[in-house]
């Protein structure tokens, strides 16, 4: 009886990564897409009796990733598997966490059914847009928050830095991160259009950042409108230099091209998500950790 | 307290085709794409109390159509509509009906999992490829057979038919056309590869085919090579015409071609799944009809 490790699809390096950490077999699931757009999972192991955890990430396509995981997770079921623990280092559908507007599905609410329904026991995911939806998983849920590890990687190559979130929302982020690089930081308020989703800055600080290098911190960079806002401000007040680190980088639609247009000279992120052109930190020695410790009281 | 019909993106004309039939109110869900490929889906009217059926077709790409149809669902159940049902003409992974490999995901077990995780009571399926897997369902099943509706659309055009199933586990459906046809009938024996997926013709029938319209009848056309090979055999034996005859028109990756090529002058089907270049027969009424209908015993 043993833990042993299987890769999706979309789990990068973090599925061998943390296999070799937690000194784990390591296996890749097996994919056969067929050409009607079907796929299926061949869990290339006898899992009777093992404790077994799934590295499943799900960016786009979110959908296909999600059913990917839970494909997995029921196959394992279904082979006797002791424990099911899924790690999934980006969880897609966090943000839509409330009804916005009336009749709205709260599909982060629903994501953590699917997980339930397919016998997952644990959870392990990476700093999740909000930690609420993450109660109605019926099981043991670990959130990684990798800021530390971020913001280390950061701090070699800024030397007088300032840390701006681009929302309140993000205060408790950038307050870490300041700490971390020892430097003041600030907040914007940010606030999205409900029916166009377009963000506009309300109530702009006072501050000056007059030679400093701005970090703008978020937990991700979508489509970088937030971030192009919150870097045109932070050149507005005086700052010689702005970067933007962000744990999950999706990366949407033309955020490249933005990030460049309003000056942002760095990107970097982690590698819950496949990302090109940005300074990526693994963060698979922090998900190994959490299966050392014991649960949180 | 109304019946009321919600048709998902991919529900076709069937949603408010059934809705008229009902005399039941129609409403199309309202469905918001992300740039960043997540899509959040809106109920356009107080659901409460009310019998609610959702119309929505789960053909490529299938993960997506699925995930929709889960999240109306969903909110339907947020929003305490008296009842939900789901209409899915087209039920996606209802092929992965057994471990053809050791390790594999029964994909369309998982498939029920999730409808009942989603806490649809309810759910109306056309002719599904296996019928055993509907049995997860915790809940009244509908399977909607529309070979009679199929079939007094081939007899039109045909003088002199001659139906072949192209393996034995259409032998069922083979009869009952030929019936309805009134002309006889035989099958072939397919066997797909285990591991290729691709199909050959295992002893083959003594029957000739001289003179007559062959109709390969099947329950789908996917990517069209066991119909190739059904109407390359027909022609080989006499047939002097081939046409195909499918309740599920999923036409993969090159089917129509592939078609063309074994001489199939026309494609009948059903409005389960939008396809060109078809005859399609609207089945909405044979779906309406399971509503006035009491639970078989």
């Amino acid at each position: 009886m043993a833990t042993v490790v299987v890769g999706g699809s979309a789990c990068g390096e973090i599925g061998s990564n943390l296999a070799k950490l937690l000194k784990a077999k390591y296996f890749r699931i097996e994919k056969k897409d067929f050409p009607d757009g079907e796929f299926v999972v061949k869990v290339p192991f006898d899992a009777k009796g093992n404790d077994v955890i799934i590295v499943q990430s799900t960016y786009a396509p979110q959908d296909r990733h999600i059913m990917e995981l839970i494909f997995i997770a029921d196959a394992l079921k279904d082979m006797h598997a002791k424990s099911i623990t899924a790690v999934v280092p980006y969880l897609a559908y966090m943000r839509q966490d409330k009804r916005f507007l009336n009749g709205q599905v709260v599909s982060s609410h629903m994501i953590m059914r699917l997980l339930n329904a397919a016998g997952i026991g644990r959870l392990v995911t990476v700093q999740p847009h909000k930690e609420k939806p993450l109660s109605l998983f019926k099981g043991r849920v670990d959130s990684i928050m990798p800021i530390r590890a971020l913001m280390k990687r950061v701090s070699h190559e800024l030397s007088d830095p300032y840390v701006l979130a681009p929302d309140i929302g993000g205060l408790e982020l950038a307050k870490t991160a300041a700490k971390i690089l020892g430097c003041g930081y600030t907040h914007l308020d940010k606030e999205r259009d409900p029916l166009t989703g377009i963000p506009e800055i309300k109530n702009k600080p006072h501050e000056r950042f007059d030679g400093k290098q701005v970090v703008i911190v978020d937990d991700m960079v979508s489509t970088g409108t937030t971030i192009m806002l919150a870097s045109r401000f932070a050149y507005s007040r005086g700052a010689v230099e702005v970067v933007t680190a962000a744990v999950h980088l999706v990366m949407a639609d033309g955020a490249r091209h933005r990030l460049m247009q309003a000056g942002v000279t760095r990107v970097y992120g982690t590698d819950t998500i496949p990302a090109k052109n940005a300074v990526i930190v693994d963060i698979s020695s922090e998900i190994a950790a959490v299966f050392g410790k014991k649960r949180k009281r």
